[in-house]
């Protein structure tokens, strides 16, 4: 089983290539030049050093998001156009947990946080629990948007050393040190952001279990309305 | 504060930049290709992508062994030749340590090994654990060249979960299976092999405690002869 996985829902571009228990290629750019510009030069760069047929692959993987819009729409055009040309199905995994995922085997509480504007935060909760000697990863709270109060609260409930990572960790820093009330600690630079790597291996149990989409179907799951949809609404309801 | 960290200790090339808290760009090939014709077009490719000033490194981290020894001697001649052009210190990264490194907050037995031929590996005992929310990295036994056998025995008196790594664990899978009488796993792709990024993550942690060399001082460890050194000594043993 072979997977392309593609991230593009933060700062982060990545791209990673995933045969069973191989990284044949991971190739991850967290610079602000724009997504557009970088995402595909990099995935031809990998084809390239890895004589990559891509053909060969058996699914796209993608960070559905939530995440940045344009990054979200970037990343999900890719995929869907490299699947209808490949004829390849996309496996869509959710931004919050993937990132999450990269902390693999830690059995603390794994509290991704990704800055969504507007004083909230794109979180979730998840851990790995250890069944006969295998890490299993579970989720506690599926990813949703949320107020940084409102995620700790939650963290604060669950009596457990927790491990924040996320590009929401540097901004929402003094809030967090405030309120959260269990140990807890920073994942360090190179597993607390966005990971194509990890996506990739997720993406394969995934597949296993065939979960995935025809890539006419696939979209992105922003989990918010775009700042243009939400201006809209507000001017239409003024009117009324 | 910036390093550059360089792996090509084994069938992995790596290359990744580190900032502080941010991974700012991570490249890794696992194929075929000798790294002598992948590494520095791999460093090139990402000192373009992220806009590096080569100046602004602090230090260049290197995995310094063991490993393959034409694959160590690329990783720390293209270190060394930087680290003496730049003027900047050298990173020793022990390879074993910091493969055990990428599982982050894991707190079982983290046991890398190594594949070094002649029935033997090159490995070590880690873990990390908790201390006040924090997770802090610990060597349970030092990187070292030994049978498989031997390292298992070691790691059932442990009398803890353990996760197996590395390019041993394909290689000694039967081995493994038959003699662990711990609960243990293996790690998922994204996470199995050398990484760069988490070199460069670990290397931010020894820069701190002033754990650096001269470009001038610094040398592969190879843990063990060379073939050739080893035919040469037998060869003079019999002369004798």
């Amino acid at each position: 089983m072979k997977i392309l996985a593609l991230d593009s829902s933060g700062l982060v571009a990545g791209v990673a290539v995933v045969q069973d228990d191989i990284l044949q290629a991971s190739y991850t750019i967290h610079h602000k030049k724009t997504h557009s510009q970088t995402l595909l030069p990099m995935l031809e760069e990998v084809c390239k050093m890895i004589e990559l047929d891509m053909e060969t692959i058996d699914a796209i993987a993608v960070a559905a998001g939530p995440g940045s819009f344009t990054g979200l729409r970037i990343g999900s055009a890719t995929a869907k156009g490299l699947g209808l040309a490949l004829n390849k199905p996309i496996v869509e995994i959710g931004t919050v947990e993937a990132i999450a995922y990269q902390l693999y085997g830690v059995e603390k509480v794994i509290c991704p946080m990704l800055d969504a504007r507007r004083n909230q935060v794109y979180t979730g909760l998840y851990t790995f629990e250890t069944v006969e000697g295998k890490s299993v990863f579970k989720t506690l709270a599926g990813q949703c948007a949320v107020s940084v109060e409102e995620i700790i609260e939650k963290v604060n409930k669950m009596k457990k050393e927790v491990v924040f990572l996320g590009d929401g960790v540097p901004v929402y820093e003094e809030i967090i040190s405030e309120r959260t009330e269990v140990p807890y600690e920073f994942a360090p630079a190179f597993c607390n952001r966005q990971n194509a790597g990890a996506l990739g291996s997720l993406a394969c149990t995934y597949f296993k279990e065939r979960r995935f989409v025809d890539p006419r179907e696939h979209k992105p799951e922003y989990l918010r309305m775009s700042q243009a949809e939400r201006e809209r609404l507000e001017k239409e309801e003024k009117k009324q």
